[in-house]
C-alpha cells in the first residue's frame, strides 16, 4: 500500500479540470489545492491553528532551509516536521534542488549533486539525490520530492537537455536509496519551455512509475501563454490516475489556468510574500492598503470577504499598522491573502464539481480585473 | 456617576494588601491588576482576542506615539481607540508626558506645555495638559491620565520640586478642560524619591479629588529598595477608596512588592519587550531561549505553564524560529510572558482573598530565584 494514493472523481466537461482526493498519513486532501509555503517550518505569521483555520489542507515546508537551520537531526529528534512544528495535517517537502540552484553560491553541479555554499553563513555543503532523501525522510513529510536539476529562464536547448538526463538520473536513484514506508516520493518533470524536451522527461520521469509528479521549471520568468501551452501539451504524456503538481504557481489566474490544463496541486510564496508588503488580492482586485488613499477608509480589505482580518478590522487600521511596523499588520495581511486564495481553491472545486468551471472563472476574472476596488 | 467607579473589597490580613474592584464603562477589572501596553493601538504581535486569551482584563495604549501616528483624527474618525482596534474591555491612555520627555527631542518646557520635535520624522509639536485631554478624548479610552511633569533620575531637589509644582498646576487645567463623561481621569503624583516632596505632590492631587492616581516618576532607574520605600511612605496620603496606578512597574518582584504596599494597577512593557529578545519568565526564573543551550530542549519553556505556547511548543523549535527571525517566535514568546504575569495576578488577587499574601509570595521567590530551568 503506498504511503499516497490518488482519486481523480470527476472532471469538468467542458475543460476537462480534475476534482480528485489525496490521501496521505496525516490525512485526505481535495485537490485542486493550494499550499502554502512554511518555508523554515513554519507559514510566516501564522499559528498552525491559523493555516487550517483559513482553509489549508496541506502545506510546503523547505528542505534547503530546514537542512542548513535548524538541521535535520533536531527536526528527526523532535519526532519530525508535523510534532516538530505542531502542525498535525498533511506536509510535503521540496527537495532543496530549487533552492539550492536558485539561492546558494558558488554552485558546482556534478552527476552525484551539488556543491554549493550556505546563504546563511558562507559554509560549504554538498547535496545530491542521496543527501535530499536522506534530509528528507529525517523530516517525515507525507510527500518527498525527488531531487532535480531546475534550468534558468532563459536557458539554451543544450543546458535545458541536460537538466532532463540528469533530473531522470537523480530521479532513478532517489526511488533507490529511499526507504520511509509512511511517506511518498513524487518525480519531478523539467524540460523547459521545449515541448519534446517536456515530453521526453515526462517519458523518462513517469516510467519509474511514482505515485505522483511535480511539473518544475515553470513559473521561472517565461510568458503566462508559454507555461500554459507548455501544461496543455503535457497533459497528454501524463497518466490519468497519479497527481499533477505544478510547482511554484500562486497567482489566481495561474491557479485557474492550471486547473484547466489539468494541474492537482499549487505551492507558492506569492500569497505570504506580497502580504507582508502590504498588498492584499481583494475581488475586486489587488490593493496596495499601505497606500496613503486608505488612511481614513474604514471598510475592511475586501467587503466580500469574511475572513478573520476582513470581520473586524479596517483598511486605516491595517495600514495604520504597517506604517508602525507593527508585527500584527502583517499577520492580518497574511491571514486574508490565503483565505482569499485557499477560498478561490473552494470555488475551482465546487465549480468543477458542477460542469461550471468555465462560467466560474469568466466571473472571476471580470471582477478581479474591473479595479472597482 | 462617575465614568470609573472602585471598590476595596478585601485586604490581605498581614500586608494590607487590597483585593479590588475597577468599574468601567467597557466592564470591569478585578485588581491588583497588570495592563499589557499596546503602545501603537495594538499589543505588539498579538490579537485583542490573544490578549484576551492570555487574561488581559485591560490595556494601555500611549497617547504620544498615537497623536503622531495615525493621529487623533483618524482614530476618532474609526469610532474610538476600542473600534479602531478591535478591543471591545477596558483602556487606558498615558497622558504622553512621559514619552515627550522622555523619546522626543529639542523639548522646550513652557508653563503652558512641552516643545517637542517627533522622534518619528522632527517635525515639531506642542503637547500641554489642554492638548492631552483633547487627544485622550479623540482615543476615548475608559481611563486618560493627567498631564504630567516626569523628572529624569537622578534628579536635583530643585527639579524634582518644579515638577511637582508644574504637575499640579496642569492636574488642575486638566479637570477644567475634560469634557468626556464616559471617560475617568486620573491624577498623577510626582515628586521623585524625596519623600517630603512626594507628600506634598499627594496632597495637592488628591486634593483635587480624582476618582484615581496614578504615581508617576518611579522605576525610572532608582533602587527597588527606594521605590519601595515610597510607596511605603505615600500610603497614608492616598485616599483609600480610590485605586492607586504604579506606572512603568512589571518585574514579578515589584509588581509582588507593590501590592503588598497598596499598589492596585501596574503596566508595563517589560514582558512583551523581553519576549521578543528572546527571554522568557517561568517558574524557576528567566530564560534565554535564544541561547544554544536550547537547541536541542524539546521541553515547553516552562514545564509549570498550561499557556498555548507551552502547551504545543518546544524550546527548541522557538529558539529555531527566533535564530530564523520568524515572527511567530516573537508571537509564541510574547504569549507566554503575559500568560506568565497575569496569572501572577491571578495567584496574587487568591491570596489577598485567603489572606495569604507574604506565603504565596515566599513560594513564588523561592522558586523564581532557584534558577532550576
Ligand atoms: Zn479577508
Ligand atoms: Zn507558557
Amino acid at each position: 500500500m503506498p504511503a499516497v494514493t490518488f482519486t481523480v472523481l470527476k472532471r469538468d466537461r467542458a475543460t476537462g479540470a480534475r476534482l480528485g482526493r489525496l490521501k496521505t498519513p496525516h490525512g485526505t486532501v481535495e485537490t485542486p489545492v493550494f499550499m502554502p509555503v512554511g518555508t523554515q517550518a513554519t507559514v510566516k505569521t501564522m499559528t498552525p491553528e491559523e493555516v487550517a483555520g483559513v482553509g489549508a489542507q496541506i502545506i510546503l515546508a523547505n528542505t534547503y532551509h530546514l537542512y542548513l537551520r535548524p538541521g535535520a537531526a533536531i527536526i528527526r529528534e523532535a519526532g519530525g516536521l508535523h510534532n516538530f512544528m505542531h502542525w498535525e495535517k498533511p506536509i510535503l517537502t521540496d527537495s532543496g534542488g530549487f533552492q539550492v540552484f536558485s539561492l546558494a553560491d558558488l554552485r558546482e553541479i556534478s552527476d552525484a549533486g551539488v556543491t554549493f555554499r550556505s546563504h546563511l553563513d558562507g559554509s560549504t555543503h554538498f547535496m545530491g539525490p542521496v543527501e535530499s532523501m536522506a534530509v528528507q525522510e529525517a523530516l517525515g513529510a507525507d510527500i518527498a520530492m525527488a531531487f532535480d536539476e531546475c534550468v534558468a529562464y532563459p536557458a539554451s536547448r543544450e543546458e535545458i537537455e541536460a537538466g532532463v538526463e540528469r533530473t531522470s538520473r537523480w530521479a532513478e536513484i532517489c526511488l533507490q536509496v529511499h526507504r520511509r514506508e509512511d511517506q511518498a516520493v513524487f518525480g519531478i518533470i523539467q524540460g523547459g519551455v521545449i515541448p519534446e524536451l517536456r515530453r521526453r522527461s515526462a517519458r523518462e520521469i513517469t516510467a519509474l512509475d511514482f505515485p505522483g509528479y511535480g511539473i518544475g521549471g515553470l513559473s521561472v520568468g517565461e510568458p503566462k501563454e508559454l507555461m500554459y501551452s507548455i501544461l496543455e501539451d503535457l497533459q497528454g504524456y501524463l497518466p490519468e490516475n497519479k497527481p499533477r503538481y505544478l510547482m511554484g504557481v500562486g497567482s489566481p489566474d495561474c491557479l485557474i489556468e492550471g486547473v484547466k490544463r489539468g494541474v492537482d496541486m499549487f505551492d507558492c510564496v506569492l500569497p505570504t510574500r506580497i502580504a507582508r508588503n502590504g498588498t492584499v488580492m481583494t475581488t475586486y482586485g489587488k490593493l496596495v492598503v499601505r497606500n496613503a488613499d486608505y488612511a481614513r477608509d474604514f471598510r475592511p480589505l475586501d467587503p466580500e470577504c469574511d475572513c478573520y482580518t476582513c470581520r473586524h478590522y479596517s483598511r486605516a487600521y491595517i495600514r495604520h499598522l504597517l506604517k508602525a511596523d507593527e508585527i500584527l499588520g502583517l499577520r492580518l495581511t497574511t491571514i486574508h491573502n490565503l483565505y482569499f486564495l485557499l477560498k478561490l481553491m473552494r470555488r475551482i472545486r465546487q465549480a468543477i464539481a458542477s460542469n461550471d468551471l468555465e462560467a466560474m472563472a469568466a466571473d472571476f476574472y471580470t471582477k478581479y480585473n474591473s479595479g472597482k476596488i
